[in-house]
């Protein structure tokens, strides 16, 4: 069996590689409206079976590369959406290419561990060589999840069980707890809330959608949790020439987020935890100040309030830092960040006093994907190894530079600029307009994509380069004309 | 590049190969206590960067073949356990391994889709020719995701909404409802609650712990909703012998379905769905009879609540059938059929009048994994070639007479011999004797687990056959002397 397997596996690999493409084009190319008559005709194909609402176009990922992305009737588009974020180094990185083909990909392929409690042998290894390797700032421990939901989840899991501890005096759960939990009555099943923020977006299971804010469909018909939701800051820009209405909306959010933990205790509903993305990304790229997170710090710290950052859309690198909060130049650092995304895994980050000492209750059949680690790994090897965080920060400020230069030639139609590195957004008057522009740059060969209710985001992957960025803007001035 | 990528990926091909093991051992060999010193040390490295408090072993998954797992010690183990339930064709099967190093799935892998908006061309066709080809009967449309829980999570949500439709005269949601849920007040955040039953588990995400009621240890110190729980019938075995008690106790649990359901409208907390396990696997392997379950889908229908059958642990051929409810023979088939594990992706068969027609509300940015997709859809394939779940039915057959025969000649120590197919259980007097056969069978080379307080759970994959069960039942035989 084995020689009949490695002749015909030498074959596709190959194939493999002949089939999987290996540059990029010079320039988009358009041959058909998108979505095109292929697109169309797969959509009509696929929905009897699996439905298809909110696919815009189908892809052929065999054949994008790097920036550029091409769809099933050949349209060959620069993506500054990258998957929703999610691509660190774009389609069909060599690299990753070529780890995908090696034994220990293979093997966790299709042998997948049950991670929590029979590990890969080298899962401890990779961990450290990957994640440890880019940890936040005075954090150490690692928790791999499937995905940002989950990883969320089990943030907020790790945050009810330390605050209960902490009223046991920093034990575990006792008889008494154990007993009444079975029946959800107290002790062992508590009244504890989680404060989020106008805006927010923390995923879509039942649970999150309580501190998700951004957009009334992903919340509608769902019931909810009595969980408090506090202001976000909601600047001017540019930011130097609005510094005071910017800096009382600090304080405004601040005094709020003290009030509503004040008063969810008062209803025996105490905050065990705050969840706060550094840039409400989905929620139309808002944007805290250093400020503002450290009043958050202080006052969930005087509070014995847990703090969490979510990074699902911002860790990775494309804000010019591995993490967004690096910037904040904290106090001390948060108690969770929580990732997905761009790092390829889902997980999350704590502090040492957060670690949960007793067995399978921060546990599920898969606790992550050892072949995302062994992309994750390679693909921080290859970060470290381009300085790609370093070039993306460069090119950031050029972005910026550009976004800014846009807006102000388009002043009727663009307003906000704003962006940390790549990580960049726009604001135009009306939802339908943004639309307009999105729907009207892929026609012209860009992709990009909306958040918020009248914001457009630009997410390129970390190899974007200078001539991406002069395509992109180019492609955006044509189309801003055209609407 | 591509030529540099191409020799060195037929290098490591090559290598790979040779380095994946392709055959099995006849027997267990045991070199060391389990864990040994390998995997001490291993888990000592590991656990100040990843929590390590479940690991049971460490395994090397390049050596692992068939039924045998091996670890990072070189035990050699008979695994009737599997990574939970989760490997439908054993370790490292040459038809996985070789759909590994397809373009497709290196593709695939390297340059993940956000399903739900970029699906990959082929992914319509994969679904069709992998889950919609096992589809249970009367239901067609499949929506992927990546695990049970979330697969559960969504078939709640679907509920809801729903539900909430059937309200509104079967319209989607008006301004009031879009409002109104923005600040999670009625109409647009309803109250509404899902029913789940004692000893049940649907997963641990915060809102699932709500519904699950295995171990006290999953659910302590997090907060609850409102759902109620009924009682889940406890049956007494051989089931011939005991079916005036059999009867009595599906009455009694029908009974307080109903009850429950009319206690929950009368508190303005309507019953939306019912959430049921056809065999009650984490609890302790609790079965109900096709009888009991007519009973769920007529009450589930009179009452407008969606029937949500959870087979995540049972689906994929282990019983003898590829889904557990297939020999209840329904009057009309339940409203939704989630699965994950040996299904290798997750996700959830949904009826017709189910289906979401607003966009983005059942979402997220992965809505699965195509790599997952397409082991699976090679899986299918291998299975439908090798007969591998009409083998399983009759091996199961003689797994059930085996464990029959080993209670009678242990009938101090064991109880309640149960089972479907090969997944089956057998119960101890006590979880401390119970725990101490799983050890000192693992130590013997047979790689079992508990579940419930004292039972002992089956759940090899679809490639066990006659000569692994021999060595099944001699392990077992030789452990319990030994206990």
């Amino acid at each position: 069996m084995l020689s009949r397997l490695a002749k015909s596996n030498v074959l596709q690999q190959g194939r493999g590689l002949a089939q999987i493409a290996n540059a990029e084009p010079n320039a988009p190319t358009i041959k058909t409206a998108i979505p095109g008559p292929k697109s169309l005709e797969l959509k009509a194909q696929m929905d009897p079976v699996h439905q298809t609402t909110s696919v815009r176009f189908f892809v052929d990922y065999e054949k994008s590369f790097g920036n550029y992305v091409v769809d099933a009737d050949g349209n060959q588009l620069l993506d500054v959406y990258t998957q929703i974020s999610s691509l660190p180094l774009g389609y069909n990185h060599p690299d990753l290419v070529e780890v995908a083909a090696t034994p220990r990909l293979i093997t966790s392929l299709v042998s997948r561990p049950a991670l929590g409690s029979f590990p890969r042998t080298d899962y401890g290894k990779g961990v450290e060589h990957s994640l440890t390797s880019i940890a936040p700032k005075g954090l150490k421990a690692v928790q791999t999840m499937l995905c940002g939901t989950s990883a969320n989840e089990n943030a907020i899991k790790t945050a009810f069980i330390w605050y209960q501890a902490q009223r046991r005096g920093g034990k575990g759960p006792d008889a008494a707890a154990l007993e009444s939990c079975m029946n959800q009555q107290k002790p062992g099943t508590p009244n504890l809330s989680v404060m989020g923020f106008q805006g927010a977006f923390h995923g879509r299971s039942l649970c999150m959608l309580s501190v998700t804010r951004s957009k009334a469909i992903h919340k509608v018909d769902i019931p909810a949790l009595d969980w408090p939701i506090a202001k976000f800051p909601r600047y001017k820009y540019p930011l130097d020439k609005n510094v005071e209405y910017n800096n009382a909306q600090d304080k405004e959010c601040l005094k709020d987020v003290e009030e509503k933990i004040a008063e969810w205790k008062k209803r025996d509903n105490d905050v065990a935890a705050l969840i706060v993305e550094p840039i409400q990304a989905e929620g139309g790229d808002h944007y805290g100040s250093p400020q503002f997170f450290q009043g958050l710090r202080d006052i969930t710290k005087k509070n014995g309030v847990v703090f969490i950052v979510d990074e699902v859309q911002t860790g990775g690198g494309g804000t010019g830092d591995i993490w967004a909060h690096d910037h904040w130049n904290l106090s001390s650092p948060p108690d969770i960040v929580t990732f997905s995304k761009k790092l390829l895994t889902g997980g999350y980050f704590y502090a040492e006093h957060l670690r949960v000492k007793e067995a399978y209750r921060i546990y599920n059949t898969w606790c992550g994907d050892p072949t995302k680690l062994l992309l994750l790994d390679k693909a921080i090897e290859v970060i470290k190894r381009d300085k790609l965080v370093e070039k993306s920060k460069l090119i950031g400020v050029e972005f910026q530079k550009n976004l800014a230069q846009l807006q102000a030639a388009h002043s009727s139609k663009l307003d906000q600029a704003r962006g940390r590195g790549t990580f960049a957004a726009i604001d135009f008057p009306t939802s339908a307009l943004r639309d307009k522009l999105v729907d009207t740059a892929i026609a012209n060969g860009l992709h990009c994509g909306g958040c918020g209710d009248k914001s457009l985001r630009f997410r390129p992957s970390l190899v974007y380069e200078k001539r991406h960025l002069e395509q992109t803007f180019e492609l955006l001035n044509k189309s801003l004309k055209q609407i």
